[in-house]
Formats: C-alpha cells, sequence, structure tokens
C-alpha cells in the first residue's frame, strides 16, 4: 500500500508507492521501451487490463473489442480507492494512507498514432471520457482533488508508448492547485476580476506570445514560461469548471488541442511532453461552514497547461524553485504561430 | 540580458536567460557530449575561459596552468554582476533586471575524473573553493542568495563532463530556500530546538534510513524522499553557515562526501546526480530594522542535498508538486548501507 509523507523542512507530501517497489538495477534499463508486440492498450489484449471503467464503443459488451475510446484502472496504481483515509504521525513526521485513483484513458485503439495524430472527432471523444470520469469521481468526497494528464514520449515519463493520459485523484488539494486557487481568488478579492480573463485580455492586446487565437480558445507561451515552449490554452468564456463543458465546446477544444499539439510536433519534431487539466477542486460544502473554495465560480478559470520536456532540469532548479528558460517565450511563440499547419 | 519575470498564477519567478537564446533546432541534438579534444577546463586551455576570480595551484601566476582547483565565470551566465537591481511591471506581470553572478568552479584538472573518485583531499580543497566564494560574493549586498550545485552527467544538466560544481548568486531568497528557513524557524519559535538537530536525532535512534553515520556527519535517506535514492548529509555540530566551517571541518566533510558519491556510484553505476548546498543567506541587517533571517544562528542548520536523476518527472509532479517516489528511503539506505564501498 502506498503512503503520503510529510516533509517537515519542504513543507510538502510525497507519495511513497511501495507497490512499485524498484531496486536499483530497475533503473539501470535506460533503453526507450521497443514497441510491444501485445501492447495491452491494443484491439484484442482488452484481458490483458484490468476490467474497463468507461468506454465509448458503439456496441458489444464491456471488455470486448471496437471500442473507440477505453478507461481502465492503472495496473501499478500510486494510489488506491479501498480504506479509509487515515493519518498518523511517526517521530517527528507525518504518514498519510495512499488512498486515492489511478485511472488510464486509452485515447485510440491504433497503436502508433500520437495525439497530434488524431482527428478532432476522436480528441472530442477523448475529452468525454475526461469528462465522465470527472464528473464520476467527483462524488467520493475522500477524494478533493482530480489531476488529468498527460505523459508523451520516455522523457516526459510514458512507460507504454500507446497514447493515453492518465487521472489521478488525491486526497489533498495540491500545493500547485492551492498557490494557483490562492492567486486567483486574492486577484479577485482586489479588482473583482477573474485574472485569467485579464490575461487573456493583455495577450490579444500585446499578441507577442500568441500562437493561436481561436474563436473560443487562445493558446498563447505564457509570459514568465519555466520551461522552452511551453503553452497554455485558456478558453475564453470563463467558467471555473472543465466538467461542466457542453459537446460543442468540447469539440472546439478538441479543435484547438489538435491545432496547438500538431504546432509542438512539427517544430520540435514531436517532443516529449506533458500536459495538465486544471480545473475546480471537487467541492466539499459543509451546513454552517462554507468550503473554502466556494468563491471559485468566480475567480476560477480552467485550463491547460503543456510543456515540452526538451531540457533536463538540473541542481539549480531543484535547490531553488526558480526555472532558467533559455528560450524567451515570444521566440517559441514566433516559431509555433509560423508552424506551416494545416488546420484540419 | 537575462530578467526574472513574476508568473501572476504560479507565484514564482522564472530566470528569461535570453543571451543564450536557444532555437528549435539547438533542442533537437540529444546525443550525448563526446569527450572533447579541446576540453576549456583541461590544463593548457586557460585561455579558452573567462580570466579565473579564484584558484588553488602551488604557483605561477593567474590563467597559467597546475592549478589544483580553478574558479571562473561561466560564458553563458544565466545572471551577471553588472547592472542595477531594478524591477518594473509589464501590465500584469512584473519584471527584474538579472542581477547576480554564476561562477563554475573545476573540482580537477584530470578530464577522466568525476568527484567521487578524487581523493577526499581535493575535494576538501574544493569546498575550500566553495567557502571563499561564498564569503566574497556575500559583500555584494545585491545577492541576497548563494546556490552552490552540482551537475553530474547529462541527465542532471551538466553539459560538460569534466567535473565541476556551480555558483549562482540570485537577487532574492529563492521559494524553496523560504520554504525551509520558515520551516525551521518555526518549529524553533514552538519548541525552542533546530529541527535539524531532531532529524539527527531521530535518524539515529530509528536507523532505517541512514546510510553512514560517521563522527561528525550523517548521511540518511530523508524520511519523505522525492525520488529515489534522494539523500541528505547533515553535520552532527549545529551550525547555519557553511562558510564558518574550519579546514578541519571541511576535511571530515569531503570524506562524508566522498563516501556518500562513492555508494552511489557503486549502487546505482555512476548515476546522473545533482548536489545543493543549502547554507545561510546572505543577511543585510538595516539600522533600526532587524533583518528577517536575524535568529537564523538558533534556527537553521546548514547542509547537502542530493538528488540522483534516474526517474523522468512526469505531467503528474509538474501538475500537483507532489512527487511519486517508487523505492522508500528504507530501503534505497540499505542497498546504500551494504554497498561494498572501502574507506578512504
Amino acid at each position: 500500500m502506498s503512503e503520503l509523507r510529510w516533509d517537515p523542512l519542504k513543507r510538502h507530501w510525497v507519495i511513497i508507492a511501495a507497490d512499485r517497489g524498484r531496486r536499483p538495477n530497475d533503473f539501470l534499463a535506460a533503453e526507450p521501451p521497443t514497441p510491444m508486440m501485445n501492447c495491452p492498450f491494443c484491439y484484442g489484449n482488452e484481458d490483458k487490463t484490468h476490467r474497463e471503467i468507461f468506454a465509448i464503443r458503439p456496441s458489444g459488451p464491456p471488455d470486448s473489442p471496437n471500442w473507440i475510446v477505453r478507461v481502465i484502472p492503472n495496473k501499478y496504481p500510486v494510489l488506491r480507492v479501498e480504506g479509509e483515509l487515515k493519518s498518523r504521525g511517526h517521530g517527528l513526521y507525518d504518514v498519510m494512507n495512499g488512498i486515492g485513483a489511478h485511472e488510464i484513458i486509452i485515447e485510440t485503439p491504433e497503436h502508433a498514432k500520437g495525439m497530434a495524430d488524431l482527428s478532432p472527432e476522436q480528441i472530442a471523444l477523448v475529452l468525454k471520457a475526461y469528462r465522465s470520469r470527472i464528473l464520476d469521481l467527483r462524488q467520493d468526497v475522500r477524494l478533493r482533488y482530480l489531476v488529468m494528464f498527460k505523459n508523451h514520449g520516455l522523457r516526459a515519463g510514458a512507460s507504454l508508448s500507446h497514447s493515453h493520459s492518465q487521472l489521478i485523484a488525491v486526497p489533498l488539494v495540491p500545493p500547485v492547485a492551492v498557490t494557483e486557487l490562492k492567486a486567483c481568488r486574492e486577484f479577485f478579492d482586489q479588482k473583482g476580476r477573474c485574472v485569467f480573463c485579464d490575461i487573456i485580455d493583455f495577450e490579444l492586446q500585446s499578441g507577442d506570445r500568441i500562437v493561436r487565437d481561436l474563436p473560443g480558445y487562445l493558446i498563447f507561451a505564457p509570459f514568465a514560461s519555466s520551461l522552452p515552449f511551453e503553452l497554455r490554452l485558456f478558453p475564453k468564456r470563463h467558467s471555473h469548471d472543465f466538467a461542466l463543458l457542453g459537446d460543442d465546446e468540447l469539440g472546439e477544444l478538441a479543435f484547438a488541442m489538435k491545432d496547438m499539439l500538431l504546432r509542438l510536433k512539427e517544430v520540435l519534431k514531436d517532443p516529449p511532453y506533458n500536459f495538465i487539466l486544471h480545473t475546480s477542486p471537487s467541492l466539499m460544502p459543509r451546513p454552517g461552514r462554507p468550503d473554502f473554495w466556494s468563491s471559485i465560480e468566480y475567480d476560477f478559470h480552467w485550463h491547460i497547461e503543456l510543456v515540452p520536456r526538451i531540457t533536463p532540469t538540473a541542481g539549480f532548479e531543484w535547490g531553488t524553485g526558480f526555472h532558467i528558460n533559455p528560450t524567451p517565450p515570444e521566440e517559441a511563440a514566433a516559431f509555433l504561430r509560423g508552424a506551416p499547419v494545416q488546420s484540419p
């Protein structure tokens, strides 16, 4: 069973995933994984995975082939649904049970296609699967935050090459989310406006960092990009919650994501990357005690953050929390804006 | 000129090192650097670097060969000493001049030796160079914090293979240091004791995470290790400032570092790693206004943190700030403790 451990100096939780129990030799094989003959995410190998949680398929029973998008539990989950959420002290330290959930969203039955190669219609179905899983997992009150993300390429942490996203549900609102939620709340408290909406206005005025300006979405390189070619995708319509999007909006978002991923693939030759969906935490209104996030509809604005993983982060970044970015976002945006990408 | 940019959502500064101006093609060469015929850090190539700032050599003028340890300015500094520290607004955002310093400590004239291969006597001279540079740079009141660190191996961010450490002086106390300094101050305020001293006591009692227990230093795997085989090296004698160490203490420290690095090299077969020296920030006492860090002698305890870079950090870590560590520190410590390493 995994556990969360608290670092009293760094003041953060770490997930010790003991079930994965990796020994020194496990780290020595540096070879990229070869394409698998028996890829567990391909048609006909549905019995090589746990039973599916959700799927989009025209017909046929669960765990049969002919699905279009399929969601399964991770075979090596970092957190598990079973058990009670408990914490305890251990000398100076603190420990919490590793309660949560860890799911895989298989984005396509086609083994060789990356997400950038999928049709906007297929990507829209993947986004529907995201929405469906988020709405379902929010019913579990132990799970305070749902992290939907994608690792593409070995250097970005993908251990299987068949295109997939992941969802990890955690029992705490994570530090990156807390910082962002507090920042936009304080901005709202001061100015009565959403900071994300202000950023959209400013970036549209300035223009230097825009990669693609679509009717419903803006893709841009953030002013303080931590990594080269970092991107953000903001919906122009204010909404705190990705899971409230209608099918039409998901269709537009799929188009925007395809555009963003194709540009990146073209300019950086299919780089490793991660993207992360930042949406509202799961709310827990309690009688007589308003939830800390109760004003979130006004102050937060869901979005997607994408980071190519083309430079290692070194000792300076680890030791300080400052990032060094050798490519100004204005230059990165110019390269991506000019990419010869045909709109789908 | 580099600049620091503030991210209003993530609430951190990023260093945009425009002098390094890396374009898409610069990221595509994934090959490890081949050993250089004309390594600028080798004897006889002293004219290929900027003029030295500091050196330990038995005799001969500056920038001549026969040095033992040599400190030079980085050819591609992320921050520069020249100029005035100024900040300004830019729409929603904030920008600060990239004032600082960036130096390279060449640890040995021998091209093929890693730090683990150096004699404890040589490592002690490297540590003396650290001390000397810290004491010198602290005189510049614009530089609030000095980050001494090492990148070993391509995946840990080293771009030249000849063994070297780096020092970057920054005009702000960085977020990782602020968190740590606040954590130990609050512990001290509550309990009247140094949290680092308490951790040493607890780890010695528990024993599970000890890698090597030396008379003056403790090497252990931290309870909430973020990465597999992460290590900390704490001096047993309470002191907030590495730069106050005497030569004897540096000699003992060199012995402990050699021991730590040899064990890691043995068990993980010369893995890429970073280490970072955490020492007291540069203090700025001002008349009538006590420095925020004025009680630091009591509450802070200098130390070294080491992270092997054998697993990529993926989208989950980036998006949450939570790390997933597949190797419990108790197991990592057992492997390292049992390594067949001959004491120097």
